[in-house]
C-alpha cells in the first residue's frame, strides 16, 4: 500500500518540494511513496520545479483508506478535510505542533529552523542516502523562498548550512541571484484573479476558538502592489464574511524588510494589542516583520487568547 | 535558562533514562539540561541507576516559567499539569501523537519503536556525541524494559540494533540475563501498598471525552501476584471512582506472554467490543497481549469512538 506525503493547503513551494523530497528518500528506503498536493501548484513553485525540471506532483484532496506523511504542517486546519479517515504515519515540520494526533505511533522529525527542506536534507544524510541533483535544487529553492534568502527572523544556521551544501550538489553557485530569479516570479500579479492573490500563500488558525485567515504576499518592491492594493482590501472584506473573525494580509517587502498589513477583524483593538501599533484605514505597517510564522502568529495567539 | 527534561506521571524506567541521556546530550551540545521526573522511582528504575552508578533526576511537578522537553509522551493528561505555563521547546517519543500542542516552533524527534531511549541513541549518532557507559547502561536497560527482553510487539530491528550497540558500549554481554535480573525486580511486590502497585506503570488516558486509566505489571510468573490480586481488584473500584469512566490493570506474565486484564467500567461490554472476549468476574486473560501501547489502546479507543 502507497504511501502519500502531502502538505498544507494552498501549499507553497517548501509543502510541494519536502513532498517530492521526502517521496524520493522514503522510495530508496523501500516504502513505495508519492508527492502529492492539496491545490495545484503557485507560479514560484511552477518556476522551481520547471527549472530542476521536476514533474509536479498530483493534487489530492482526500485521504480516505490511505497511509499519508503531512509535510510542513500539524494543523488540522490546514491538512485534509477528511484527515481523520487516513492513516497518519509521519509528520516532517519545521513549524509549532499542531492539534492533529494519531491513534497510533507515528515517525516524527519536527526542527525549529526555517524550512521543511532543512529537516528532510538531515533526514537523508541519517538515513545514508544520496541525494539526486535536480531535488537539492527544489529542496534549495524551497529555504530560499522560506528563508526569504535568508533575511527571515525564522532563518537558522541550520538552514544556511543545508543550503550550502544543497547548492553544491545543485551545482548553484549565487544563490542570491537564484533568489531574487524566484521572488521577481513571485512577485508578479499581473493578470491573476484578486482572489487568487488572497489565497496564494494564505492559512487559517483557530485562535481561541476564532477562525482566523493569514496570508501574506511576498514582492520585491512593495510597489508592485498599488495597482491591486484597493481590490485585495475589498477582497479579504469577502473572505473574512465567509466564516471568519479575522483576516490579516501580510504584504512583504523583501527588500524593505518588513509587512504592511491589511485588516479586517470583529475586534477592532487586536492589531494594537498583538503589535503594539493601530491600524490606519484597515492597515499597519510593521518594520522587520517578514516571518508570518514567527513574527505574526504568536503576537496574534497571545492576543486572541488576553 | 536550563532547559528541563522530564517524562510521564507515574515514571517508568524509559520516562528516567531518556530523560537523564537526552539531558547529557544536549547539555553537551551547549544547552544546559536537566533531567527531572515526575514523580518518584519505580524500583526497577531505582536498580538500573542503582547498577549503573547514575544520580536519581529531581522529583519536580510543575514547568511554570520553565523551558521544558518531553520525553515518552505527548498527552497533556501524562505531562506537567501545569504545562500550560512552561514553554515547550522539545519532544522526544515513541508513541501515537497525543494532544500537545504549542505557540512556537520546537524540535521533535517520534519514532514508532520500542523505546523512547532508541530515539536518542539516534539523537547521539546524529550529532556525533560519544555515549559515556553508565548512560549506555541505562538506556540499554530501558529499552530491555520497554520492549520486555525484546518480546513486546512494539520492539522493532531497531531497538535491537540500537541495544547491541549500547551493550558494548556499557561491556554487557548477556542482554537475556540482565532483561531478567531487571524483572525480577519489578516482579517483587511484597511490602508493596496495593494502591502503589496499581500505580506503579498507571497512565490515564482521554478516549472520547471519557477519563480511562489503564495500569500494567509485568511479572515473571503471574503466581507472584496470586496473594494480592483480591487486594487489586478492589483497589481499580477506589481508582474508578476518583472520576474515571474506567479501570484496566494488566497483569502481564512476561514468560507465558500474555496479560490477564482486571476491569472496572461503566460500560459492561467495552471489553467484548475492543477484544473480542468477554469478562468473567471482571477478569479477562488475553493471549499474546503484552503492550498496553500497541496491543491495548488502539482497541480500546477505537470500541470507545463506535
Amino acid at each position: 500500500m502507497s504511501v502519500y506525503v502531502v502538505g498544507h493547503k494552498n501549499p507553497d513551494s517548501d509543502s510541494v518540494c519536502a513532498a517530492i523530497a521526502l517521496a524520493d528518500l522514503k522510495t530508496k528506503l523501500g516504502v513505495e511513496t508519492i508527492p502529492v498536493a492539496q491545490g495545484e501548484l503557485n507560479p514560484e513553485s511552477a518556476f522551481i520545479l520547471g527549472k530542476f525540471g521536476v514533474v509536479a506532483p498530483a493534487v489530492m484532496t482526500s485521504g480516505a483508506g490511505k497511509k499519508v506523511m503531512l509535510v510542513d504542517h500539524s494543523d488540522l486546519s490546514q491538512s485534509l478535510d477528511d484527515l481523520a479517515d487516513a492513516k497518519i504515519i509521519g509528520i516532517v515540520d519545521h513549524h509549532k505542533l499542531g492539534d492533529v494526533t494519531t491513534p497510533n505511533p507515528l515517525e516524527a522529525w519536527i526542527w525549529p529552523v526555517g524550512c521543511t527542506c532543512t529537516v528532510v536534507k538531515a533526514m537523508y544524510d541519517y538515513f545514508g542516502v544520496e541525494i539526486p541533483r535536480n531535488i537539492a535544487g527544489i529542496m534549495l529553492c524551497a529555504i530560499l523562498s522560506d528563508t526569504v534568502i535568508f533575511k527571515s527572523a525564522t532563518c537558522t544556521d541550520k538552514d544556511k548550512e543545508v543550503a550550502e551544501a544543497l547548492a553544491k550538489i545543485a551545482g548553484e553557485s549565487d544563490l542570491q541571484a537564484l533568489g531574487m530569479e524566484m521572488f521577481k516570479v513571485k512577485s508578479a500579479v499581473d493578470g491573476t484573479p484578486t482572489r487568487d492573490l488572497v489565497f496564494r500563500d494564505f492559512k487559517d488558525f483557530n485562535m481561541n476558538g476564532n477562525k482566523v485567515g493569514i496570508g501574506q504576499l511576498e514582492v520585491v518592491d512593495l510597489a508592485i502592489l498599488d495597482g491591486v492594493k484597493a481590490d485585495l482590501e475589498k477582497e479579504i472584506q469577502v473572505v473574512k464574511s465567509e466564516g471568519r473573525h479575522s483576516v490579516f494580509l501580510l504584504l512583504t517587502d523583501i527588500m524593505k524588510e518588513g509587512s504592511e498589513m491589511l485588516v479586517v477583524s470583529d475586534d477592532g483593538a487586536i492589531v494594537e494589542k498583538a503589535f503594539g501599533k493601530a491600524t490606519e484605514n484597515g492597515k499597519v505597517w510593521l518594520d522587520g516583520v517578514m516571518s508570518r510564522k514567527k513574527q505574526v502568529v504568536p503576537n496574534l495567539e497571545k492576543a486572541f487568547a488576553s
